[in-house]
């Protein structure tokens, strides 16, 4: 994995207060774990109100905390005048979760106009860590748009 | 765009009770607002708690309605003793969103372990609808397991 | 579907012409069989060198040709000083192939920088034609690069 | 990254005998540079019949070698009468290449009907190696069909 070099030097701030602003966090009671450059990581604790018909966590769910993740992590390398969106992803559900998820988004390349993201989500099994979810995604460095900055 | 025929005699009983055990469709405070044999629309409100940064709604929110209207579609077609599982999904996000949303799932071919569909969500805007995102998932039909039944 | 008004009055020479210099169309022995703007129809015969391990077309020799079909879709719309990258795509695979392919592809929105298209795949089976691929991908409209011109 | 047992003891046997079936393989010029439980790379000469307009690798041969490193990947840990069979797979094209290709498969979760892959395709620049693509796959495990055996 290559090591980024973040071109604002208050990347940090940035994502913190850019994460805090995300309402869709805090319905989730997510929080950020760490924060490092182009490596973003998650906590968010099971709700069972967030659960599909069988009571495991909607996949949707878990895809909003995989695009957080990794929308962050591509801000952390941007610019400072930029914004992120996302402009698509694919997410592989390798197993119903129904426990406490640790979500990482990593920046695999970034880019002046788009970044290539990976996320992966984990849930703890007898002592043991194992992946639920794993995303690929294209985040978007946004400039010049007044509603789009972070 | 080919029609399909239920194999289930209860299909719509069996997709109108399991949307409503959903518990994220009543947090999203979405309903079917259709329900026909391979096709599946849902409405739901714009909702400021499920934004994220820039105040448009998360496109994790979208794919969850997304995810939700194909899972049901698929499940349409199913034999009585399956239960409908998503298995991936690849979401294109178009524009932003920031009002009510129309989602429409649909079977583009039934099968006996995995089914794939298309999704398409969309929004009013200056009197005309605009598509925001649109959905390619593969979703699967489990059976003999007694955590997963629908 | 909606209708899409071409930038360039000269597209459709510009999308004949890009599309003869992609070397991996004639290898395929592939041609163009409909040309309308934001909607490209390519026919490929079924070629036994092209084939996977069972003897159907590889996979990846599909999405070639859905990618091809997307790709142009999106540079029938595009302004004349473009050229056309694909960034990234999503195939569902639902039947095996060993016959002639008729692919489409089709613009879902196009955009200043990226155009989000869908492909299809069909062949004749029993009199009828039948879906064996679908893509939904992202398209760049680059601009400004001399080695990315159509 | 986890490792992964083989179910099958001629599990190597059984992949390269597969691999030099694939009539693709041997028109890419593609070979076999590595062979381990769940990971499988490739390598492949830049050839100019398989470009696109522009003169790059067209991005459907890069996904080719992809979904073979990733579906051979799966078959290395499948048991001896199964079959393999890509369902669907996501590609993020990161740069044009026109160099030769060094392109892995790793399974990140194996299963008795579907498998999860990652892929990579990578080459030379300036003394060192660059990511130019990635894939996420979803590849089935058949069983019972006489007209996909491995």
């Amino acid at each position: 994995m290559e090591r980024w070099q973040p071109k604002d030097p208050d990347w940090e701030a940035r994502v913190r207060d850019s994460f805090a602003r995300q309402r869709a966090m805090s319905q989730l009671q997510a929080r950020l774990s760490r924060v490092a450059p182009g490596e973003i990581e998650i906590a968010a604790p099971f709700l069972e109100e967030w659960t599909q018909q069988h009571g495991f966590l909607h996949a949707g769910m878990t895809t909003t905390l995989l695009d957080t993740a990794c929308g962050f992590a591509a801000l952390s390398l941007m610019p400072a005048e930029a914004g992120v969106l996302a402009v698509d992803f694919h997410v592989n559900l390798m197993r119903p979760a129904s426990a406490d998820l640790r979500v990482c988004g990593t920046v695999l390349k970034p880019g002046k106009t788009l970044n290539i993201c990976r996320g992966e989500a984990w849930i703890q099994r007898d002592g043991r860590e194992i992946l639920v979810a794993a995303m690929q995604s294209t985040v978007m460095t946004v400039t010049g748009r007044d509603d789009v900055r972070d």
